[in-house]
């Protein structure tokens, strides 16, 4: 065995396991919807099962995988294994010790670590932020989430830093799903903007979006619903995303206004499934908002696309990852 | 002679140096006006007159002086010796050797720093940082200007960090002087403050502000200015700086919500005249806007007052400065 080890990407949509070895190859995979009820334990019975799902693709047992990783949405206390306040999975309010019931279904030892903070350091070590010493990873998706890496090291502050979806682009603006007003994440955020979409068309606007939704079986405007709205030319949802990367211009750019780091690497749901041509959007956006802009930072779509959350998980596990 | 050193605060309105020792004890100090005209000789030339009389007063000789230290504004090439682009000075547009020409003038080596920067590291080293290993210094004066300091050393990315008067606080706001729109500078630099007073006068407003100034001798709404206006009640001052708070606190709790430090030492002109009560103000400004609003950072008008850029600038000069 190749120091074989799994990495679990806990989404509030999609659990998302990657088995993978040494060198980072990935062996085998599996995905699962995240049950939508049940509360914590049933989240972790169907990550136990996906693990198991991986495994079999992988053709390894999982009680002998060396370790699991898992990048959770949340408070994560990595030490103590728990993870509370999950408001993005259903009936995760408290805290809940998902490493030892891990630990309890499958027999390794289990690391969590944050789930934005996990895919950020993966793109670090093998995705697009390879080449920087400084970044910021900007993780758009349902909310805006967000990583500093400085000097190849994750700036985590007093433990909650990175937080650019709570910038503020616009004073007295937009109400944010968080309750304040005029974040980032009230403009560019998935479920802000989905709450927009719907207000609007109650008002009388039309739109393909909730059509596409339904088409695709959906219940909400997923990343993969904006896109084909988008590329069906649904004036809405051109709009709203046009919105939504003026906002993120401004945010990144007074982000790279204080920190000055090299590079941006854009991933989440929304930023990855729309890449790179949006990235480059993205950076257009940002250029008016520049302090120095004829050394604007380069700005790439996440590299490791969907697999980087989970592949991300499985590196924590290693020695010398930084949650150890 | 007990390692006396010089400290050059090179700013808009005045120059002002501090001689101190090696315990930072100030043994002398004097305050020019900074010349309106002759452009970057005449201020050499003032600073030289500054230090000389800083030195009489502290009875040294400006030739035995270990070293002189310049906390300057604009684009500063400690290595080169250069200062270019300081917009803020008359007829500084290009590059202009500060310290040869003033090695040349007084004897000693000469060091340059940033005005901000070197303001700051007095705050961590002597003054109301000195708690906190990781905090950020917001300077509120002609603009707004800042400095990160994370583990006990100052964050430059690639040279420019620290630039949080360029945050966007407001998508599509008001005209900053720097060009853009929305930057917290236009709402709370004392530039964009007085242009934006001119204005509503003009439409009909009534404010003492202007007489305050031509009663003082200035042709400038100074900190001075604001401070008697706010103590007359002066309906007009009060507004522009509660509208000024509110920016700056959009502005400082977006920071924090990206970098988690513990602390903000507000200093500058107007930081530093309006003292811990508009401290207290700004954190209010903030709390809003916290996402983590329990843990909020302590909140400091800068300690070192009036003195603190000129202290800064002589500690450039010691073996371990930043700016060695």
């Amino acid at each position: 065995m190749r120091n074989v080890r799994a990495g679990v990407d806990l989404g509030g949509t999609k659990i998302q396991v990657a088995i993978v070895d040494s060198d980072h190859e990935v062996l085998g995979q599996a995905r699962r919807p995240t049950p939508g009820q049940g509360g914590p334990p049933a989240v972790a019975g169907e990550i136990a099962a996906a693990v198991g799902e991986a495994s079999a693709a992988a053709g390894v047992e999982p009680g002998s995988l060396m370790a699991i990783g898992v990048g959770s949405p949340g408070v994560v206390d990595g030490h103590a294994g728990t993870v509370a306040h999950a408001l993005n999975l259903s009936g995760w309010e408290g805290v809940f010790p998902l490493g030892p019931t891990l630990t309890k279904a499958l027999g390794p030892p289990v690391f969590l670590g944050n789930d934005v903070d996990v895919a950020v350091e993966a793109e670090l070590l093998l995705g697009a932020a390879r080449p920087y010493s400084s970044f910021i990873g900007v993780w758009w998706g349902t909310g805006v989430g967000g990583a500093i890496i400085l000097d190849r090291k994750p700036w985590a502050g007093r433990g909650a830093a990175g937080e650019i979806g709570h910038t503020v682009v616009k004073l007295n603006g937009a109400r944010c799903p968080c309750g304040r007003r005029g974040c980032l994440e009230a403009y560019a955020g998935r479920a802000a903007m989905e709450t927009h979409a719907r207000r609007l068309v109650d008002r009388g606007e039309k739109t393909d979006l909730f059509e596409i939704m339904k088409k695709e079986g959906r219940t909400r405007l997923s990343s993969g619903v904006w896109e084909r709205a988008l590329e069906k030319d649904d004036k809405l949802a051109v709009a709203l995303i046009a919105r939504a990367i003026a906002a993120l211009g401004a945010g990144i750019a007074s982000a790279i206004n204080l920190l000055d780091v090299e590079a941006v690497v854009i991933g989440g749901g929304l930023g990855t499934r729309l890449g790179q041509p949006f990235a480059d959007r993205i950076a257009e956006a940002m250029s008016p908002h520049l302090f120095v802009p004829e050394r604007a930072p380069a700005v790439h779509a996440a590299a490791l696309g969907d697999l980087g959350g989970a592949i991300g998980a499985a590196l924590i596990t290693e020695p010398g990852g930084s949650h150890h």
